[in-house]
């Protein structure tokens, strides 16, 4: 079957593909496989969900901190490394990681194969460093699963149609992960990582976070778009297109972590899931070019735009990662923009999928900030977010009081399913 | 093309393809590109061979002591690694080498290209970890420098009919490189090392040792098999049958290194190349299974057997190495052989092409070993060569004797073209 990022049908890999019974993909980032210890545990949580019966693939993200490695090799050999060589270069870490894990089943008594993103079938477009899945022909994962093996999936990477080698970008193992469930028709797909789900807030900044035992794909994507690190965006937009169950959960331990669902799954509904914040925005003041040139720009150049606010009729205020700095910054001059530019500006972000039904949420933050003479910038909103700017050293202080005044702590009510 | 390990046929390849005029393949080992400064000037010599105008194929091995750092991870979470995880694992350590030169290679303002030995058409029988070539399919390595591209070859590697990774063995970026060179016509195989090319012994046995000009390939491969590890031995075989002239060199120095070459291409021919040694192999000394039972078996499981001297109508005595020991002695206890090993011998060899027309070479060898009071055993001799074991202790004594009783050494008259 044709599994794409691009093909934005709700659900459609559901109905094209019916879950066969069984079939699961664990994902496991790179502090899950950090050393052989960690490998080996990774092995055993494979073999334990296969011998429970199920067909299981793997899919894993490079040794702690190889990727980083590996970029700072190629910075010192080139200024500008080249974008298909470092595809090249950094598929490497994936493939390392991927058959030390099936070294570690088979050595447990199991049949396991590793796969690269090219033996597994997935096939990219040719954006080196950022490609995006265009299909997934799983007809050799498919033929391990029904010899009973373990099969394991270096993450991260695809092969492009001139069969070189592609990366998918930060975080792209996670969107290998779904694009393989969505292509097996799996039951889940599990995210083990190094935290136990996803929490009300960061929990290195609200003490009190409480961890939601389920999450809607549309509270997801705000908290992940938010800078909550536990998903990559892209991959809960593409599990929401082909409505693939997510499980975050921890790798070291055995509770249940967070589902991620549709709406309709999810029983009760509170006003607000969380209070999420991100310092890794900068802020783009821009006049000049008109938003039908400038954004096509950016796209073209692969910046994701983060938040929009025009704020008068030649004025356009977008936000977009600190880590594109550059490169938006070689869009803007190219289009002849004057322009400026702030980094000393978080975004806080308050997201539920209930707010629809809660009125006085927006209210209840406005008021909340203004006890704390906290004055909001650039405020962004949807149907299930309000999003603000405010000034670095206040950030922090935001976020805790807009958790408590939303009861969102371990002490308040429980009121999720 | 086909180039085949198996193809038997010397000088085929040279028939089959005339060379193009100005195709080098240049094969640099690990020390070459042990770090970022080293990968640097090996994009140099690349380069300067490109604006000489050469078509430039590059073939890499794996930084440093990469490929052991990756056997020790697959020690640490599995007893006995599988051995097509092993290949997908040590498969890495190349790639991320070829990369990063063909960055560095880009950085100096040239148009450069890496490739897997999948993506280089290098196809293997599927013996995991020591995999033979069975074709090279060059079609994408000669687009590329129709496009005055530099290629950079992943060295070590290939795939299999089943699209698995192998890797060919220890050494095996040799084998990588001559093949391409018999693929692609090439006018020479430059094979860059740590040592300036061939000598007369081991300079770190005996002090005054010369550097060769040239040597037969039939001399390389008495004195790669006896142990001088300049050049891996398939690749020099693979170089005789397919007429590829190969050129052993410094990677730190521009001074001309050894010529490896046809025998009716030498003009002058000295009784002696060399003498060399090696302390990295058993003697087995077998009693029960016939020879025609026992080297089959052993081929079969992947042992090289070295040296086979047949001492009586019963007993087999043979040499292998020392890292196959545990193969070897499981063949043996399988076969319900009576056998007993000896580890603590080593085998000193005097290579020559022109012993055949220089009688008392064997006399000069023996009276030497004589007045030193040195026992040989097993000896075993070749038209080109004469071999022999002695205990440890007293290799590197009989080594400088015979290097000064032959005159071998660089005070003494260079004889060679």
């Amino acid at each position: 079957m044709t599994v794409s990022e691009q093909t934005l049908v709700p659900g459609a890999g559901r109905t094209a593909a019916p879950p066969r019974l069984g079939t699961v993909v664990m994902k496991f980032g790179g502090t899950s496989v950090g050393d052989p210890e960690r490998i080996k545990r990774v092995a055993g949580r494979l073999v334990a969900a296969r011998e429970a019966g199920a067909r299981v693939v793997g899919v894993v993200s490079a040794m702690g901190r190889t990727t980083d490695e590996l970029i700072g090799l190629a910075r010192e050999v080139a200024s500008r490394p080249d974008p298909r060589e470092l595809d090249m270069l950094l598929s490497t870490g994936e493939r390392i990681s991927c058959a030390l894990v099936a070294m570690a089943a088979r050595e447990l008594g199991h049949e396991a194969i590793s796969l690269t993103g090219s033996q597994a079938g997935i096939i990219t477009d040719s954006v080196h460093t950022k490609a995006k899945i265009v299909e997934v022909r799983a007809t050799r994962i498919n033929a391990a699963l029904d010899r009973a093996q373990i099969v394991l999936v270096a993450g991260f990477q695809g092969m492009s149609a001139t069969r070189d080698i592609t990366t998918l970008g930060r975080g792209g193992s996670d969107t290998t992960a779904v694009a393989l469930a969505a292509a097996l028709g799996a039951d889940a797909c599990e995210i083990y990582t190094d935290v136990d789900g996803v929490f009300t807030a960061d929990p290195r900044v609200v003490p009190d976070t409480r961890k939601l035992a389920a999450v809607t794909y549309a509270e997801m994507l705000e908290l992940a778009a938010a800078g909550a690190k536990v998903l990559q965006l892209r991959s809960v937009e593409f599990a929401r297109n082909h409505g693939v169950r997510l499980h975050v959960r921890s790798t070291f331990g055995d509770e249940p972590g967070t589902w991620v669902i549709e709406e309709d799954e999810h029983v009760e509904r509170a006003a607000i899931s969380g209070v999420t914040h991100t310092v890794e925005e900068a802020v783009y003041r821009v006049q000049g070019p008109t938003p039908a040139v400038l954004f096509p720009a950016l796209a073209g150049a692969h910046v994701n735009v983060d938040t929009i606010i025009q704020t008068s009729s030649d004025v356009i205020v977008f936000s977009a990662p600190l880590e594109d700095r550059g490169t938006t910054a070689g869009v803007l001059d190219e289009l002849g923009a004057s322009w400026s530019e702030r980094d000393d500006l978080g975004k806080v972000s308050i997201v539920g999928a209930g707010m629809k039904s809660h009125p006085g949420v927006a209210a209840r933050t406005f008021t909340t900030l203004r006890d704390l003479r906290i004055e909001p910038q650039f405020i962004s909103t949807s149907p299930i977010k309000i999003a603000f700017y405010v000034p670095h050293g206040e950030v922090e202080e935001a976020v805790r009081a807009l958790h408590a005044a939303f009861e969102l702590g371990s002490d308040t009510e429980v009121r999720r399913g």
